[in-house]
């Protein structure tokens, strides 16, 4: 299928790469031409501007950006996908982004005849690269069975999450939980050391009881409780703090627009917040356990 | 073996019968003459006073009271447990207590030559029942053999978690993050939906990624996403948010005297705190949710 | 002086006609018809929309609107206040809104050859009709100077706060401040009546001690301390609980744009919005200590 | 009158000191020799033991001790104050400890036939070396007319707080809320600047707001708002961030007691015990404005 891809930044590229593996062919755009031309190396065609691809032959629109306002700069307006596509051509955004402008988005797309999902992801850029990915996806039953092929391509477990919009939602939900998860492991691991524990049979007792959780068995903070994750190499790779951060605030966002209290979330919100603030945002997620370890 | 057993109510009167089951000896004590005849019906020994118990011939004497208060009053002092026991008679207390008092009866049952085991349980009354609770003991390596197989005649998962005071940090630190835990999959459920996504899918979403957690998979507090959680019946049975608020006022104290912050443990405390003073108490404590649902 | 109004809901209205009786010219607009027909008959000159007073000979045009978007919406874009006015016509904003949008339209204000002040206002509907509100103002020495008397028209403390935008800052921070010291205020009566003490004598001593803040001194949220306070008359009248969760909200979304932690603002933020979701938005925001009240 | 008084340390030296002045006869104890002789120094008389004063001919006797165990440790038992003192003779505890302690030891007080109030201050070592503490009274009318005086002889503002235990319940309310009030204006404040905002100027907006408090008008947190202020000088002097810590302590705890949910509160006590895990326990209490600064 012909594809246009929007968006090759350290997700976008290798999700790029995946399509064209798969047989796809791709148009591609970003504002990074060194980004383009490693895809035009790999087989795809460079597009000049986000418009251009719109008024290409497509079938299939993708966009991978890094926030809210970026979106509805590439979707909306007189130069944006959604006027310049014919109808039918199928839109999937894969960014993540707060529900409410995630269903703006789709509800222009729908009023102008284009079919339109959000896509967000999880599995970060190792995912990415090895086409592992999740997909949580909002959108109709009908244009959910038509894309998973091509998210097939790029994920593997793709979930269809109900109408517009719940894409994002499941996303936020998810990370919003992760965060303080993280955050109660960190303390609860901090807490147990701090009063004479060791950290990998803390670890151990947790793992099968009721504290279990990812952030304890699979991501612990704690170094040396697991091999292969952040806490055993510095914290570097993973899941940036300041990724964290911002997803945190969407969600804290998306609350308020429902009034929605999330009264631990805000509270996780503000932590990893004071964690960026201090200098420690391009740190993995889980080195917020250094501002509860006193060793540290 | 000849074992005395002191503190009959929910949790150590089904304990006691499954020693007696596993063809031990039983000599028993509790305030409530009603608790004691029940054990003396299956044929345990009544006893009229702890003193008495350790006056006797028990070559190992189980506790299983309400709070530290108590351990305290029938461990230490001239007519207390330590004092009037043999040398060599080892001593468990399953009671669920802050580590530092736990570390001082330890020490002074050391003194007098008695070997002591802290071993408090998690699985609720059901797990007392059926023998299956989880024992996280502190205390030697040789006493910890020593008394594995008497527990095990009670649960099913002996952990040994370090020396005389860490089965109390293992159990205040995995049941501080499961507080946290259960109002993080609270708020993000609630706010799921609040955002228009159906619990059952949001929860399947959650449930296979970085959000995992037995409060979501095993124990959500969303009506109708589990069978056979207090969630789908009205909030009865299962761990009431009274005891939860009591661990986490544990976790809390046991912070304040190594001078460890946890954030989210004293917010999630503060939660109960106000739930239980809305007369909640007796709730299981999933339904914490409750706060978060405006329909509720 | 002929001024433009724009916005006369319950804080613009008796602002407008402060204005009038000070002896100004006044072309006014609203949405509601209503609102205009009484501004009508005391003086004022209709006028069918905000681009045509900006085209009209104001030389001075004031708004006072609900949020950031309607401020956007009335003053930038091609039928906005800005390119419609002549330069040198000075533009004051009255709306409580975020500072980075504040600072946004006063640089496009500025481009167009227009001064601009931001001037949001403490004092609420009762400060607004006596005309003794307090104006936050943001904007350059010179401006400030000329915008002095007008302004003074409608209040009794016009307070400079620095540069563009720096009106919302001291608001936003105030009010920030002011939403945790009325939790703070809730928190101290509502233990220390449950700890047995009498909340007069209570207040007495916070009033006369390190406690001492206007939430206590000037507004106590507790029931008969003050006469002539919203917590004396059912928590009536007063500074709504959706607004301060509106200026809450303003707050950690200002917090957030600049990286800052803002914990217990964003706590307090979750509180609120938690009493709103129950159906109390629309008492005084000191009504939060029914939160804290066992017998409430 | 011959007084006795057990406890010479930071605060009780100088109101003995004080006591001597008004031409009182003292017997003084303390475990730390040179704090002793220093008050014999001028003019008491050292006593071996709290029970020889008690056993002494002192009409009246004042502790000022560092926590409840103290306290507890030095009234009751065998060789405490009351079963050795006459009955009569009347009993002033002037430490801050929680409230349920006071009253334990006030009931047994009352037993023997001891008049008692519990008296906490407030002031610092300035305030006590001055003269000018503030005490917060709690027992019978009778009691405090009888003592007034006395207290007056160290103090300037002597209030009456109610019953036994009141005195510790002020203290404790206040001190929680001047705990949140502090955090409250350091986030204003550290906002305010972020914001662009000077923080004199800021500082001078909030004081004449509704944001208005003693911790930003007398003791702003912010270096160089005012003069003469622990801010101003490096944080050293003022009162201890560990101090602050401990009577957060003593307020959850009196909280938890009766169920009553301090939300704020107890994050304030985390965030002081967070500053304090970090090693600034020693600064005074508004360096934990340094928490919210990105330049310190």
């Amino acid at each position: 299928m012909h594809i246009g891809f929007i968006g090759l930044g350290n997700m976008g590229a290798p999700m790029a790469h995946n399509l064209l593996k798969a047989g796809h062919q791709l148009s591609v755009f970003d504002l990074n031409a060194a980004a383009v031309e490693h895809l035009v190396g790999a087989g795809a065609l460079p597009v000049d501007t986000p418009t251009a691809i719109a008024q290409g032959n497509a079938e299939l629109i993708i966009t991978m950006l890094p926030a809210a306002p970026h979106v509805k700069s590439v979707y909306l307006g007189e130069s944006g996908l959604i006027v310049n596509s014919r109808p039918g051509v199928m839109l999937i955004d894969c960014s993540t982004i707060d529900p409410h402008s995630a269903r703006e988005v789709a509800k222009a797309a729908a009023e102008h005849g284009n079919p339109m999902l959000d896509a967000p992801v999880s599995g970060g850029t190792g995912g990415a690269a090895a086409g592992t990915l999740t997909f949580m996806v909002g959108g109709s039953d009908a244009d959910f069975e038509r894309a998973q092929p091509i998210l097939a391509a790029m994920g593997k477990n793709i979930v269809h999450c109900g109408a517009a919009g719940n894409g994002q939602v499941a996303k936020v939900a998810n990370n919003m939980l992760l965060g303080i998860s993280m955050i109660g492991v960190a303390e609860a691991m901090a807490l147990g050391v701090a009063l004479g524990m060791d950290a990998k049979t803390l670890a151990g007792v947790i793992n099968t009881s009721s504290g279990r959780c990812w952030s304890s068995d699979t991501y612990n903070p704690f170094p040396g409780v697991l091999d292969n994750v952040p806490a055993s190499r510095g914290y570097s790779g993973g899941f940036g703090s300041d990724l964290m951060l911002k997803d945190l605030g969407l969600a804290t966002e998306a609350a308020k627009q429902v009034r929605q209290p999330v009264i631990l979330g805000a509270l996780a919100q503000q932590l990893y917040q004071s964690f960026s603030a201090q200098g420690h945002g391009g740190l993995d997620f889980s080195a917020i356990i250094n501002q509860y370890r006193k060793d540290t």
